[in-house]
């Protein structure tokens, strides 16, 4: 049961430029995660965009969409910006052709280049619900997941939380 | 729904005694670990012992078993040597009183008070399985889970497999 | 022969604030540093302003002249960004009252909340070359140390050179 | 001005071997280590052994010496493990043909590959202090330098200080 991981960015992903003493974006570090992780879960991964979610337009949500929609695989973690994650869950769900799959959508409060991230517990929780969770659009954070429409981030917090 | 945790300590929780050269068992990290990934679970955190899990006596995996019997969480994640602890996982499969309850045991090759350690990875991993899996006694390493009496560790690969 | 260590922020203390995803200044990281250096120079640590060096303005260099002029020691130590860093070297040559002191100022190019840090090197470096270099301003930062008037920064490379 | 490094093991470059749990011996770490710290000194870097020092033999301080003496730098760094590193100061100070160097052995209390490491802050200091001293065997630990025969390491608390 091969799963897929789509990369958009966020700032799981970010990176420090010190010529310009700024953060960035480069090369996805995902993969290296997953083998610090000493991670040997079968997985296809591939980098659709690199950027911030509150960036993200309509149609790079299609675009994240359409690879969902397309892909073999029934199971499917999508690393994303938190700002917006909860806005490409529902398009997601929303989705003709997703209904089927699995798809959990995770990210991180503090970039993984910082030693100090929470990105590889998210990461490991977010794979890890993939494969036993049934089909629907989920979000993992803080160690929890929630289906799409039950979930929002607390912007004071940065603490994802239940709603509804 | 509250999730206990069990320390019993491991590589995990190694750390370096600088006056000594060698790696010791101090303090878990445990609770560290989750602040840093913003875990937001409601866990109940016990240490329960802080061994290297080839230390382990019949004596200490009943005092695993008594704890996993005794508790009143149904939902189980143990941190333990990976050395031994598919044995304490058949231990705990062979309990009387436990069969109810879903217990997912973890642990790191690399310890947590190195900068490159799975034990984030493994963490989060664990506490996600744990929240979804049905009654029964696991292991989640490498972003897997496993049955407790289909796996085994490689002792060359250092990697968690399964078995026929 | 105790050292002044005058504080002045720089990239060397930016950390980053996982709420507004943006680097910012919080409570000096030099004291930690030294801690974790196992230092045992006798140090006094006085932070004066935590502020990006760009935005340095004549009133703030002569705030850190003023410090200089006035502490007992005559072994100084000031962090500081690496953008300006040469101007304020030049202000404090320039000073009256401070030239019968050794004065380094050091930075870092990537902040020390990152793991992959160059700051503490850096650090490291400056204390030290501050205890042996006679009276003069000088910049220390790529494990060297250049007189005030001989050095500056490209900004391309990131690097500090000899010029002149 | 080019410093020779000579690199001998130690905890400075210990790693973690993750299938036998133990600390090892691999390649050196200094070259990543001058890399990270963006060090821009000329230096000419050569692995001579790779031990723990209180395995160090008669024979082996000899080729230290020796290399010492055959090099054609006059400035030259050590790494060395802390527990003998004074014994082999000595024995660099009673050697022929070493007297016109300034040689500095600097160490770790914390492997270089746990992310809080003291090596980095040792490399830049001594690597400092060897452009400045005057010709003379040092050791440079906590941010200071001592003459080779005015230096003990006290073994309770793990700090270089002072003697005679």
């Amino acid at each position: 049961m091969p799963i897929r991981i789509l990369v958009t960015g966020g700032t799981f992903d970010k990176q420090y430029d010190e010529i310009h003493a700024r953060l960035v974006f480069r090369e996805s570090q995902v993969a290296e995660m997953l083998r610090l992780g000493r991670c040997r879960v079968d997985v296809h991964l591939r980098t659709i965009m690199m950027i911030d979610s509150l960036d993200m337009t309509d149609a790079d949500r299609q675009a994240i969409v359409q690879n969902c929609r397309q892909c073999e695989e029934t199971r499917i973690v999508i690393t994303h910006g938190t700002d917006t994650m909860v806005e490409t869950a529902a398009a997601l769900a929303a989705a003709d052709g997703v209904e089927g799959k699995t798809v959990v959508l995770t990210g991180a409060m503090i970039p993984y280049a910082f030693g100090s991230s929470d990105g590889m517990f998210n990461l490991g929780s977010a794979l890890s619900f993939v494969q036993v969770l049934p089909p629907g659009v989920y979000v993992a954070m803080n160690g929890r997941y929630f289906r799409w429409d039950e979930v929002r981030k607390n912007r004071e917090t940065g603490v994802f939380e239940a709603v509804g």
